[in-house]
């Protein structure tokens, strides 16, 4: 039990340490809590190895922090950049997941269930990693983060999909087209219905909380809705943060004021939910990001032969290029917005660990190849945060020298 | 993943509702909680088996529960009633312990080991379920609160210690008194040190927070602090807990101000402290309590045999008298006072868990004795919180009383 307690404050410390001395430097806070993984990990000191806890305690970062951007999320805008959000996500999805297989199976004549593994590993956006930038950043209530928000749920979901469906070909060695329809149904039902309940739930909520008799009403509840609607999210076969991206969503101010103009009452306690859950959702977020830099184990990279390195290569091209074709299909938008957008899509992180993971445990994926991908996800996730970053700046001079002219 | 996220879930909401319910019908909240324990645990309704991770997040809300008592503690006062502490701690564990084991060994005939694994859970008192009480009814900051927090960290510290001697009574056979002095002479080493130490580190820590580029500095370098504190304070054969006061108490107000008049900036940062610490203090406790309620399995309670029936009898009034006798020692206090602080010392809660777990997992003690002491644990850890909210009602009325004469 006390082993733990050290890791965890070497979790929180470090993470501080080079969040902070990162941003002093202009470099992407949450690039330094990766390194503080990276650092504790087996890459460098080796001195924390991932557990169930911790596992579980990251889990309940990243679902903070989808709980948060939901109440940062305006439905109204949401629904005015569905349509972006939907094409830059299922555009992002299918070139590199389509790239990756051709490439693997025709070109480097890989087996299918290999090729299958590499381009589910190309596919998945780490929702967390590129937010996390965007918070950061105080970008989080742009429009383009709005379409990049919608994106990422969605890109999220094809994940998901895309891993019952190799899973499914993986074990029985063929798909049946009524399961991936099953799957896709019930997220698509859950993703109907569970705004909408937590909307009404919330409501129910608000109204408790006015008679509540002790203190701490608001953290325990909130938390509460936040883990019942990862749970429920999860026995509909979604990804367990669209629960929380949900439950966030329904506590928005946007969300719950224009229903209730009656209830002054409702304004103080969305203040109070954002007051009172700010600490925790502090506390938790990066203990994700430092465990997603403890799973990059740098050094299983051995990429030794030249084939080898020139697979990666054009794998890496495929996962950052792809990315980029749905942004650039959109219309109305300044080509710096179209690169924000496709460079915010970029980082693979522990979506991408998921799924090479999964290959390298069931040893579909030979150690080579697992290699090739995690130097792709390690370069996807550690480049991103910085582009982002100066595509902002660049934006922000470029609207300078207009106003000027 | 998900089947915790439920479990979590469960703990929360019903910690929240009989908490709630237990209040209005002007009972202790705690009891609420305990009872929550109690219905989703293995006594009801089977639905959650304690696991490392709840076992873990329990622990964090008694180091929090701890650390804000710390905070809200008076070291001066403290100083003022450090021998009534003494007094009413030393008493209480001795009366219970020696009672305890001599009914055991020569009216009942019990082995040496198993009548000191009875002495020894007779001893300790469940700080948190007290401090608990007192939190719920505003009492904290009364001189009586400041003699029970001296009383209960001491008698934690008593309770370590009688546990590395039994522990080690058992396995070696012998107790060599070199070893029980040097795990004194490091715990009060840890206690001397520890509120210094942590008070230099805290000042450290208000520099560094003016200088955060990132938001949360509060939050995880606060629970940073006192997750080192506890590994610190378990590295010296000390209770964690001890640690987590020992923060609290270097974080509280009255230890920093008097320091630190020169700067105005120190009042803003305490509050900044207490303001942010307090949702993931009341997030986490009630875990706390549930857990110890998921602990008490009432059904292996089977008290058939009639001797065995007057043995836990005896064991319980003297689990109950020998508290009070440390408190009645004291001087110029009221009879009522007394009493407060001789209840309050009552309940056995997870301190005597601990105790007879170990006894029973280690075969020294039968299943019978076994079934005596979770009977004593269960009821003083129950009446004592009535007890306390009684006699503070009764308190009150005759202050009144003596204000219309």
């Amino acid at each position: 039990m006390h082993e733990l307690f050290l890791a965890l404050f070497l979790i929180f410390v470090s993470a501080r340490f080079f969040g902070e001395l990162f941003v002093r430097f202009g470099l992407p806070a949450v690039i330094g809590e990766l390194f503080a993984g990276i650092v504790l990990g087996p890459s460098l000191l080796n001195i924390i190895q991932p557990n169930e806890v911790l596992r579980l305690l990251a889990e309940i970062g990243i679902l903070l922090l989808l709980f948060q951007v939901g109440l940062e999320t305006d439905l109204k805008k949401i629904k005015d950049t569905g349509i972006k959000s939907i094409i830059v996500a299922v555009v992002g999805a299918a070139v590199p997941f389509i790239g990756g297989f051709l490439v693997s199976y025709y070109i480097f004549h890989q087996p299918v269930i290999v090729s299958l593994f590499i381009g589910g590993t190309l596919t998945a956006t780490s929702i967390g990693i590129t937010l996390r930038v965007f918070e950061d950043l105080g970008k989080q209530r742009t429009s383009i983060a709005q379409i990049v928000v919608g994106a990422a749920v969605i890109d999220d979901i094809i994940g998901v999909v895309l891993l019952v469906f190799i899973n499914e070909f993986m074990i029985v060695g063929e798909v049946k087209i009524e399961d991936i329809i099953r799957v896709i149904f019930l997220i698509f039902f859950f993703l109907g219905v569970a705004p909408v309940a937590a909307y009404i739930l919330s409501h129910f909520v608000r109204r408790l909380e006015r008679t509540s008799h002790l203190p701490g009403f608001v953290p325990t509840i909130i938390v509460s809705l936040i883990f019942l609607f990862a749970y429920v999210s999860h026995i509909f076969g979604a990804p367990e943060i669209l629960g929380s991206f949900a439950a966030g969503l329904a506590m928005s101010r946007r969300f719950v004021l224009p229903f209730a103009i009656a209830f002054q009452a409702d304004e103080r306690f969305l203040q109070k939910v954002e007051r009172e859950m700010k600490p925790i959702i502090y506390l938790f977020t990066p203990i994700f990001f430092v465990m997603v830099g403890l799973s990059m184990n740098i050094r299983e990279i051995h990429i030794t032969d030249f084939e080898l390195f020139i697979f990666a290569l054009i794998l890496l091209i495929i996962a950052i290029v792809g990315k980029f074709v749905g942004a650039l299909l959109l219309r109305k938008l300044s080509l710096v917005k179209k690169a924000i957008i496709g460079v915010s899509m970029i980082p693979r992180g522990e979506v991408g660990l998921i799924f090479a993971e999964l290959g390298k445990t069931n040893g579909v994926l030979k150690m080579t190849i697992y290699d090739a991908l995690l130097f792709i996800i390690i370069v996807t996730t550690v480049i991103a945060p910085f582009l982002i970053k100066w595509l902002f700046k660049y934006e922000e001079t470029l609207e300078e020298e207009k106003h000027h002219k």
